[in-house]
């Protein structure tokens, strides 16, 4: 059996686990689910676990990679803060687990391990500057430039959920008014449904979309997709505001490709994609589009965790 | 005499040369006005007589970095569009340069190579990931990264004129609406301040500032600095749009410096400041500022001429 090394994705909801091999093929994985009660450590117990089911068949482990859901210090590897998961704030996760899997041990913030993700073996592949953004419950962001992961001056670099796409705009859970993330996140897109649907009685919003407490971006999007005027109004409107965003990406990066990516960019690329590029190209240049393309992920919800494993092996010099 | 690398800066309206030494200290300096009316043979001219002007005195020249007002396509060096310079529009500059002064030559865009002079031997020493930001008549741009301009793709990276500050608001000279550029140039202040006036009279405007349009934005600077409510909000909101468009860079660079330089920034920074931090502080989590220092430049109008001169020492392989 060729070496693999482990990707560890810890999300708010689980933690997965891929084995890699050096040439980026897939060989093992498994995920366990329902992370959202444990302290710091059990994400440490449920990440040995993940490591030692995903690796023990599938060769022999020379690294282990850990895409976690936080700002890290870098290259420290210390969580500086994990909204999700407030227990892990303050842990020294590169040195704590490095030690506990005897193993070497490459940590990272999990959008920037989905981005390195797709452009190590995804939709961005051999394709630089290569800005990722991941549409999940926030929107997370990535940017891999020289074939390495942008960290900034502290490891925070690719907060592009944050990045202001109207001033005056909704606010958002950073604080914030107006950031990409009040709008094209999962949270942002049943924010908008809700208030497009504000004047809709309880009894005729239940007949026709069920709890307004429970309905998810996931619904919204078929509904778009089905024909219904307010979900397609909210979908429209967050590709505008992912096309002011990725404006302002191409201005200063100059990319060669850009990869949408998370749970509900996934389902939702066409309700996305016309507002989205006619407000990218009435923000942009065409010599700044001429080089660039705009992609989905190609990993899915694999992305952080063959990220994380190529990051391990790139520490161990294999990639 | 010590070796010296010749920096050049073409501008839209003059070309200025800097001797400098390896250690950046700067021996000649010269500077050839009113370019305006030239073609691209004369300005090809107007280059080596700076060169030569400065270059003469100084020392053995090793090198010439020349910075242009233009989108470079970047290696190959050749101009793809120069706004204001159009009959520079195609020109192969890299290689025609090296073939005239007989010398290795470094081309960069304007604002890259003053960010590079800022970052080499300016308000940045030291500092990385350094953003550089030029308020003259436009707005430029420059990163540098890992001691190196970012380029992109093709060499267009760092447009941080045109990051869109208000999606609706003002038409900016690039077609799109809201850039930075249209609040916070010379230009976009000029233009603020003259619909902020519009309803004064004619006779009235005339007595209070002199002729419509003849109305600088360093006038304007001097008279919100005397305490004109309208060149004084005009500031303030320059310095929002200012804050805006850090906020996004922070987000995505987590940089260690922001150098705030050109002709308007240089006037006007403690009327830009108070408005530019508060609306900077409202859009960024403290553990991003915290690294951040955000600086005046200090090279002055010699920026671009001391980078160019940095990008040649560098190219002969000495900085």
């Amino acid at each position: 059996m060729a070496d693999v090394a482990i990707g560890v994705d810890v999300g708010g909801t689980g933690v997965r686990a891929v084995a890699v091999h050096a040439d980026g093929t897939r060989a093992e994985r498994t995920h366990s689910k329902d992370l959202k009660t444990l302290d710091r450590a059990e994400v440490l117990g449920r990440i040995l676990e993940v490591v030692d089911q995903a690796g023990g068949e599938a060769g022999d482990v020379v690294g282990v990679g850990v895409g976690l859901p936080a700002f890290l210090s870098l290259p420290e590897g210390e969580v500086r803060l994990a909204p999700n998961l407030p227990e892990l704030n303050g842990w020294n996760a590169a040195e704590e687990l490095a030690r506990a899997l005897g193993r070497p041990v490459a940590v990272e913030n999990d959008a920037n391990a989905a981005a390195y993700g797709e452009a190590w073996q995804g939709a961005g592949k051999g394709l630089d500057p290569m800005i990722y953004l991941g549409l999940g419950t926030g929107v997370g962001g990535g940017i891999v430039l020289g074939g390495e992961v942008l960290h900034g001056a502290t490891g925070m670099a690719g907060e592009l959920g944050h990045l202001t796409v109207y001033p005056e705009g909704a606010q958002c859970g950073c604080g914030a008014h107006g950031c990409l993330e009040a709008y094209a996140s999962g949270t942002g897109i049943r924010r908008a449904f809700l208030e497009d649907t504000a004047d809709i009685p309880d009894d005729a919003f239940q007949a026709a979309y069920g709890d307004r407490d429970q309905i998810t971006a996931q619904q919204i999007a078929e509904l778009a997709a089905g024909g219904d005027a307010s979900a397609f109004r909210v979908f429209a409107l967050a590709g505008v505001a992912l096309g002011i965003a990725l404006a302002q990406l191409i201005h200063v990066f100059n990319p060669t490709a850009i990869v949408l990516g998370g749970r509900v960019a996934g389902g939702a690329w066409d309700l996305l994609w016309p507002t989205l590029w006619e407000e990218l190209t009435q923000r942009t240049p065409p010599a700044l589009r001429e080089p660039l393309a705009i992609l989905p992920a190609r990993l899915g919800a694999d992305a952080g965790a063959v990220g994380a494993a190529g990051l391990a092996w790139r520490q161990v010099g294999a990639a």
